[in-house]
């Protein structure tokens, strides 16, 4: 009985492998203008769970290459997308269900703000301002570099110290960056989580220096 | 051609699914003693990423059934685990690769510390203390309890203030708990990511009332 299975399995992947060899990922480039509409993922694509916690690494090193629609859209999605659209629950959690952090996409192009009820990258800046989000060199020309941002206001009436609302919107983005990771490491690309970058500047270019603190950001890319 | 694809892609599934049957997940019993030795991920299991990631969510009813000594082996290796021997590099990232987070599982059984070179529990408490990591009701009787404490020593030397590197602690503990809520999800086992838990009385109960700090919690389970 064990050889038929395992015949039946060798079988199986060998037409598999054949049926799918005509339906390879698509590449599809990304059109960056004042908004980039982002494509569902498709659930049945990359590595399992398992492979993709066994390839989880901190990169350092990357090409210029851009992320197709598909990449880019995985991650965001990966990030901060509404995996539940009845309750717009996220794929990451929230502590208190606050959900203070914005995903800010700082590329070539210019920044984005990701827009998860529309899933859409919204233009806030145009240009290259890559260099803020980020201190290593690796990351000022690398495709995607993301930077956390906490609104503090979600935390008022609270009674929370400052310390206290900034540690726990540490984490949320903590969480939302390790999502990134795992879907890098389980699509072939490559990522790390990092905490230094020009803070005060990435204020000052988005107008957010009230009320806001950068927690958090990220490189991705090939 | 499309047709041709479509067929053999039916025939394949249909084929892996007698397959596989005959070779369904096993459940070890986990025997609980002074040391629980785990086993190492198999790596074809699990669901997608992109399907962890769609099924990522925060669970607050458990049943008691406890889980198998895969599926408990598979959470500590998610929150914990190294994944690159050699480097002795873990699952999830650490911020300025300094590790002050150690899990450790809270079980009808007694507390253990997880050991990550030996993929192994190691109990530090006898008896059931689950009431002491957490604040809700739901996690007292599920069947496993992770306490995230930080070794506040690891961050000597580098002249931050005690906030920073407890936010930096608190970071690091939500990606660990991030790799376990995927690895829930793809899984078919339930989990959250708590902040509240009785912190003094565990650090006393653990004999870590100088220079650790619990940074965060979770339940998995069924």
């Amino acid at each position: 009985m064990k050889t038929l299975s395992k015949t039946l399995f060798i079988i199986s992947i060998t037409l598999l492998m054949i049926a799918c060899g005509k339906n390879k990922p698509t590449a599809t480039p990304v059109e960056w203008s004042e908004q980039v509409t982002l494509i569902q993922p498709n659930l049945e694509e990359g590595l399992t769970i398992n492979q993709a916690l066994s390839l989880r690494a901190s990169c350092r090193e990357y090409s210029e290459e851009p992320l197709s629609l598909e990449e880019l859209s995985g991650v965001l999605w990966a990030a901060a997308g509404i995996n539940r659209p009845e309750s717009k629950h996220l794929t990451a959690p929230s502590a208190l269900a606050l959900y203070p952090i914005r995903v800010y996409a700082f590329t070539p192009e210019g920044v984005y703000l990701y827009d998860d009820e529309g899933h859409a990258l919204k233009r806030v800046v145009e240009g290259d301002h890559r260099i803020l989000s980020a201190a290593q060199d690796f990351a000022y020309t690398a495709p995607l570099n993301l930077v956390y941002i906490a609104d503090m206001s979600r935390y008022e009436g609270l009674n929370m110290s400052a310390e206290k609302c900034e540690f726990l919107a540490g984490q949320d983005a903590a969480g939302y960056a390790e999502n990134v990771n795992l879907y890098a490491a389980g699509h072939n690309l490559k990522a790390i989580t990092r905490g230094s970058l020009k803070s005060a500047e990435v204020l000052a270019l988005l107008g957010l220096e009230s009320g806001h603190r950068v927690v958090l950001a990220q490189t991705v890319g090939k």
